[in-house]
């Protein structure tokens, strides 16, 4: 027995719209550093830059059945998020699925698993991150939930969570705390702007961020070399 | 002692031509799932298609004098395939030695190893899939088999087999069954185009194959999400 | 407590200068394979190949404070080496931390953990070699030594060691040998034009290298293909 | 900033009791194969067996502060359950925090991390499931979150929820599902008894599980060994 | 569709018997070093030694139907030899297929995937060599093909041939090399005795096995330590 | 070419004896955190704990020979620390190597590689921390240096450094800094005495340590748990 759950929630349009083009690492440290995927989750093509609300789809080891029952829960703008119920880099995904997800306005798969079909999936344009490449295809033989909170790479993903996606990985961020968190992305990117700038100009890190005095409390010396003492 | 195989069988020409294109996922499902190397084989760059009856050899953990024994054995269209007698990643293999396998019109390189050089390789457009990229060179010292069976990532190759790679990995099909495994090629490619043509046009997977019932009897169920049970 | 040693010798300007576009492979071999680092060190984009005087700089895992103060150590052309005191792959290292270094005329980055910002680097096209991509950032809290002697992907560098890396790895030159390494260097890149050219032409290493009586006298023997015993 | 939760709920006495002896394969079965941890998680020595209701506590990497925070929250027959908020394997826990757990009557220790003094903490007694074994310490400066809802080596874990740990690995039962899940254990361990008693009086488990005619049905045909085939 | 072939032949039953005790690195070296499994098999618990003749079985990843069709196929002092068509770590065997293959008089399981149940297993004395423990279960759904050429750990197996099984790992002799093997290992043996007796009494390597003229040869030199030079 | 070093100096035996039985993390800790071995590095049993000065020796991979030559340098009461040039975990070690090493009263092998043999060394007593175990031997034919500095396993290792090895690990403590070391050694192991019998006695380390204070200030806040909030 298993369940699809359907009618799942999404955040606002306009919210999720002001995720497009915002980065993983800002969206990661803006939300207190939480919900990103283990680092093994790799785009496989680059540069790559998603971000839309999750369909989460449980599949069985070598079993890609369920992902079938997912496609037809995904609406334009969404982010299938696929996580095996045991680890396996089985291909669970390829090109006709990606025609599949594409002609329903998909933005992107996230897989803790395999895909294969690389090649053409790239040619399509169609953005995934997985933690492998694997030609093996799999069976459609065992039921597993759809819908439902799941664990991916690492990360805990609800439906309706925003998914954001790119070259350096994937976070998800809490539906409920979905507008909450664009406010301190905003702040963080104005923040790093700023410093952008002054550090092109030439300003050291040490004096932008007044460290000097810090790390001298706790104990750093400056110590001229010395050729006899480290030859 | 060591011995080296000569006047190996390939398959026939036309056979092998008709190998060219084709994906190595397909081929592998064609051949009821066998012969499919470990997904760590990866090519060097991208987008890369090779097949061709494979020349084997083995060589020893740090040593890639067999390669040089193996060279020798190859003739246009061949793809060599390399294994370590042990688990290495050192660079067996750099651009002295794809220079050598172009002149002689070899497709390219399967080693279940490391190699190097892979900036020139990748100008003079050598394909090599490999399971490491290591500038770590080796010695010429130890005698191993050439054209022999081996296991190279996990599959079994004899000399002759065809060996097919692109961006998702490697498979072998054996030599005896090449020309039966494309009949079976040629069905999956022709009932997976129609296939993409309904699905890029919105219909679904679980309608085309005609999955919903057999859904339902194993128990799958739809429910409606509850905000209540799942917050 | 911990040491920034500043002042740190580098080699001549004119030693440096001559390692620009020698490649990890050919310098590893040349000063008698050492200095290579772990094969997992990987460019975030290719082709990459850069030559440069090393600063080192430890990190606390998940702490990138002192890069901050490696920063100011570093002078135009040098390369930065950095390394956790235990293994870890956060993302150490960012975009505005390659804004400073970039602004200081810093060759790249050789980092024995993660990196982040990959897309914005690959832009700014700042060289950058790392165990892994990570978006997940670091706090600034803990004190470890700079431009001391350090063991960076299994590689002992000392600051103004030479750092040669390319789309094969990364190779390290002890600064007291560097002007030596760059003879051998010099001799084998001559060597091997030679033998390129032979072997472009048509020539089998066997012969080149004189191997055909070597093999012999260890015992490798020819033998016919024969159907019945290999099927 | 960071919270401790303190309060946190757990299962009534009794029902814990219940999961004393369990085994972890067969309460992941009976809740529906959820909750289970990655295989990388061991025992650091065996047998083992220990189950109670979870602490959770997020630790940063190389940083093993908030577990002496965490050591507070725990109450006689709880497990401890440690996940770094990005992965790291030093020793963030040794015999000094082993024997303030063990003076508190805490049941063990299940870290996504490294432990030391393995040595000792065997001779103690004191139950630690691990990623790894690392001499390499940790510091005490940087705050996360203790008993709020955690990833630990990819299971969702909330504080209350019940620990089952043995030789096998480590799975996690929700606190609102450990009753009814009880349920299923039982009827499980009764139905394997009898299925155990069959088996080792010889019979097979293709007639206790009457598999042959499925067998048959899906395609499975017997085959004499032909020598000739197969040589 | 799958197969299941019976009446594999097997060695005659005194050249099995004179591998018990055998150990795996000398069958490897007497064999000419070949048919070793990948170094990840590990056994369960130590010591452990087994020989016998293989009966193979493919499983689909995460699904162990097939050892079922296996068991039955089993003879008394034969070895299961399971190996999933794609990589998979699962608990495909625990203490139930145990007791079933125990009630056959079966010596031992080699899986190139994951056990459970090894409390119970290491109480039964079952002997299991495996790449993981998990606790994760796994279905009954899929067909797979039983007693023909399969590859486990990298090594290829066909029925009937010999698997010795140690600390060490597992090594496979073919049926048809399995007398003249035996040759080897006893001239190996014998030799290593009398060598040890030497080492015991304290004489080196290097004269048992005079290497010092070889080594001068090649051009080892005995330089002694200054301190200057190496300070 | 290659050379192996002579008389190379050792640490006073005295201070070699203070070491005996002193811990790996204690000893890590007690230099200032440096010097410790990847955690790959394990015992092939337990308990174990040696501790003494260094011979080092350089092996190519898959080739034992050097470790014959290192043997002869090897003095009672030394550690043999052997690392491969390249990666590579053939068993270069096994049970005659070490009836040897005994017999010239060496304490131990650690050894950035594999092992064989490892139930006879279980049985001789014979202390080895491996990165692997395999079966897989070595051939005797490509020279490298013995008694130079080396990397083993990540740490910095020259000859005559003492070796700390236990079930945490391996940690290299610098001949030159040995005495000192041994003075922080013995304040870390009483300060950590009187914490352990008051950690017993149901102190906290909160209290113990004075944590709570500076907890408060960087931000912790306790809160009550809220079934609304966290369900």
């Amino acid at each position: 027995m298993a369940i699809c759950v359907t009618n799942t929630p999404r955040p606002e349009h306009s919210t999720i719209e002001q995720y497009q083009g915002t980065d993983v690492a800002t969206v990661h440290e803006a939300q207190g550093r939480k919900g990103l995927m283990a680092s093994y989750m790799r785009p496989i093509y680059r540069p790559l830059s998603i971000a839309g609300p999750a369909v989460t789809c449980q599949v069985a080891p070598g079993d890609n059945w369920m992902i079938h029952v997912a496609v037809e829960q995904c609406q334009p703008g969404d982010v299938l998020v696929v996580t095996p119920t045991s680890e396996c880099t089985d291909g669970f995904f390829g090109d006709l699925l990606a025609t599949s997800l594409k002609a329903r306005g998909v933005r992107g798969l996230i897989i803790d698993g395999g895909v294969r079909d690389i090649a053409t999936l790239t040619e399509m344009n169609f953005p995934v991150w997985s933690k492998a490449v694997h030609a093996q295809g799999t069976v459609k033989e065992t039921l597993c939930d759809v819908n439902v909170p799941v664990v991916c790479a690492g990360a805990a993903v609800s439906p309706g969570d925003i998914v954001v996606a790119d070259d350096d990985g994937v976070v998800v961020v809490k539906r409920q705390e979905a507008k909450d968190v664009l406010t301190h992305i905003a702040k963080r990117l104005a923040n790093e702007e700023s410093k952008r700038q002054r550090l092109a100009a030439g300003e050291l890190g040490l004096d932008i961020y007044n460290m000097r005095e810090r790390l001298a409390e706790k104990g750093l010396m400056y110590v001229k070399y010395d050729e006899g003492s480290h030859s």
